[in-house]
């Protein structure tokens, strides 16, 4: 039994954003004018004491007021008046609130904040912040963020939720999340968490349908013993990709003061999170590239990788890659395959592994190399490298590519390099589905995250 | 003295065109056009015996027929005819071929190679391939490549020069360089180098006042001793950025299959390379990341970094990889640069390393902090952070950057992360010089390269 119940306000049917006006560039403002971009279905009511209207609707002057149930109260006004509007929330049995002001621990106001606290408790309000961005939801269209939508892109609708207590890191990756192919389910980006914190959210994501991949950005964590029980029970149903900053003694000062964290000792949290099955990026890039291999991906059934390549050098720099990674080994191609091979490819092809099918290879090579490697029952995981430079690279060889993977019941990503025209055809790849990097080292970091978490898993289900 | 010269190769005054048809897909179509479109100043005379007019210039059936003397004779013709044709540029004084053509060594074709070697000596011209793409010099205008130009796009004129034994990496890594705002002075792809290999066309790199920075890929070295001969005494004047296919036993095996080179024992280049002053990438990205830093950036005075960010997260992540590298320290601010701080900054501003200047920061802010940042006689590099996504950063950011990147004698870069508006403002501060990463630990990793490249100058200069 969680604590407390997220579902109000990932789900309201009602939200009332407090501190609406009739200035466009106050934050309560933008709240409400993204609800309204966004097309939220739910009911929405501005409160504002000084307002008969806001963007068209008629305001409220405090939440007592609306005659409906309300499920998520936004809080935008100055930190002093939290309080009083917390109270009226808790009189008019609101759910839940996510307290955006500013102003409270981060500022030293500690006793402010142990005030909201205790009155959010009082009213068993759900309540998030305060001093953050709040939460977003690409299906039911909740979107507490106070950013304009011309300078962060939203996501499409997906299956990968994202956690963040710092709201730069949030929002940044956010943006970034926005120009992948793999959409976002939930966005929480918590801030001072007095009240709602990690292991709240976590058990929420656990159970939700609509998530298939966590992704996790720390700071610190403030229930050590109730963060170790939440992740040992997550990780066994869905990947969780992790970037803890504080790994060095200067970034543990700096976390301190960014956001009052004690971020503890990095190595002692390094390895519980591999012992518990996280995945654990060192980069905010390598938390992206981890996220869109399991947000596309089937679990490999071991570690044997197939190369796939349109020119030699790369290939080459990929073999050299998986050789001397921990966990991946080079495929080792079945006999019917060579055989298979020999009769398709042209002579000069080299019937090997990595499979270099020259640089006049088009979609019809690819479709016989993909469909000859796929089948090999010595080959886990295919990685295909498509230099769109070449002579023979065109968009018969995306498409080829589509088919596979759609076909395949084993990963299947894509190396690509390059500019304008290679970019336009990685992006057709990813909107289909296929995991497209720009560099053979993430592409490879990602498949070993992908096999290790599923060897993570098979022990876990042997047990 | 050099044993061939390549100079009539790199500015000739005049090209001929052996394989110049009429038909527009022809690989010597291909080439004439290219040289069209990209403004070629010299002369451009077509070859082809069995066409009176190519691209509406005169064709000659020889180039014994061209009265003018001919500096570069690109030849795309098919293999077996290649002896005839370089026979009669030896006997016309062409000074240098370019040949194109397949169907040589790499395909088995041992002796039809010796034979245009032997030729192209006993004529002292100065050969590039077979099997190649040739030469590219943004200036000169020269373009020996036969890719058509909607695929991949050609760089503007930098100082960074490319050398690549693979024609597939290469034109890859042009792609790249084509959208990166550094540009590209000369790119070689010098096929099987049957007569000029990579210690030629380093030893014209070397005394080149157009190449600032050599980009190497290399799969095997031919002429070892050369090759440690030059490389001793080019990294004395310039970068040179090396990435060596070929670490692992996979990789070595592929890398023979690829272009029959030796790839040899890949920790004993390593060692050497490192003795020699090279900076060692991993992978294709790394080339490019580090290509980038040489090519905009001065030589840092000391290992100590200054950190500067709009984001908390983002500055503790950046903090993690600076205090975990293996030779860069984070800055200690001097008591000046405090007291200075403590005067402009918002009272909330941690006076510290990394400085955070919290999400409401504009250009004024950052102004400021670069200005106090950049004058600490205890800093030796400025890591600039600029999340986008928060409310306070807009093209008054990027603009100070700018500025101020302009006025300093210290390296300074950015990292920046994010989609659409994000990448609008990157391509600002890159057309403006400053190098920009969208990852912390490709940047820092770029900023102790070129810290290891300014010791090895260091001592090499005590020396």
């Amino acid at each position: 039994m969680p604590r407390v119940d997220l579902t109000p306000m990932v789900k309201p049917r009602s939200v009332a954003i407090i501190g609406a006006s009739r200035n466009p560039n106050k934050v309560g403002s933008v709240i409400m004018q993204n609800y309204i971009s966004a097309g939220y279905e739910g009911k929405l009511y501005p409160v504002n004491p000084n307002a008969e209207e806001v963007l068209n609707r008629k305001a409220y002057s405090t939440v007592l007021e609306i005659k409906d149930a309300v499920d998520l109260a936004v809080i935008a006004v100055p930190a002093h008046i939290v309080p009083l509007v917390l109270e009226q929330c808790g009189k008019a049995r609101v759910k839940s609130a996510v307290v955006v002001s500013g102003g409270f621990a981060e500022t030293g106001e500690v006793k402010l904040q142990e005030k909201i606290t205790e009155i959010a408790k009082r009213y068993h309000i759900a309540m998030m912040g305060p001093n953050c961005l709040g939460v977003m939801d690409t299906r039911s269209k909740v979107d507490t963020l106070f950013l304009p939508m011309n300078k962060i892109s939203r996501p499409k609708v997906g299956f990968v939720s994202f956690v963040s207590q710092s709201g730069a890191v949030g929002s940044t990756v956010l943006d970034v999340i926005a120009s992948e192919g793999f959409g976002l389910s939930k966005f929480f980006s918590y801030g001072n968490a007095a009240y709602i914190d990690e292991v709240d959210i976590l058990e929420y994501l656990m159970h939700d349908e609509e998530t298939k991949v966590v992704v996790l950005y720390l700071e610190g964590i403030k229930r050590g013993k109730e963060f170790v029980e939440i992740a040992r029970k997550l990780t066994k149903i869905k990947p969780v990709v992790v970037l803890k900053a504080g790994r060095t003694s200067a970034g543990t000062t700096a976390v301190h003061s960014h956001t009052a964290s004690l971020a503890g000792n990095y190595a002692v949290h390094e390895a519980v999170f591999r012992q518990f099955g996280f995945t654990v990026a060192n980069d905010l890039s390598e938390l992206m590239y981890f996220a869109k291999i399991f947000a596309s991906e089937v679990r490999p059934k071991g570690n044997r990788v197939a190369v796939i390549t349109n020119g030699g050098g790369a290939g080459v720099v990929a073999t050299d890659e998986i050789a001397s990674s921990r966990y991946l080994r080079m495929a080792e191609f079945s006999e019917e395959t060579k055989r298979t091979l020999k009769k398709t490819m042209p002579a000069l092809v080299n019937i090997a592994n990595p499979l270099d099918i020259a640089g006049d290879a088009s979609g019809d090579r690819y479709r016989q190399a993909l469909d000859a490697v796929g089948n090999d029952k010595n080959t886990d995981m295919l990685l295909v490298i498509v230099l769109y430079q070449t002579p023979g690279a065109d968009p018969s060889v995306t498409n080829e590519v589509i088919q596979k993977k759609r076909a395949l019941s084993k990963p299947l990503i894509v190396i690509s390099i390059g500019a304008d025209y290679t970019l336009r055809q990685a992006k057709l790849l990813e909107e289909n589905g296929v995991p497209v990097y720009s560099s053979p080292i993430a592409a490879i970091d990602s498949l070993e995250a992908l096999f290790e978490y599923a060897e993570f898993k098979k022990r876990a289900e042997r047990r």
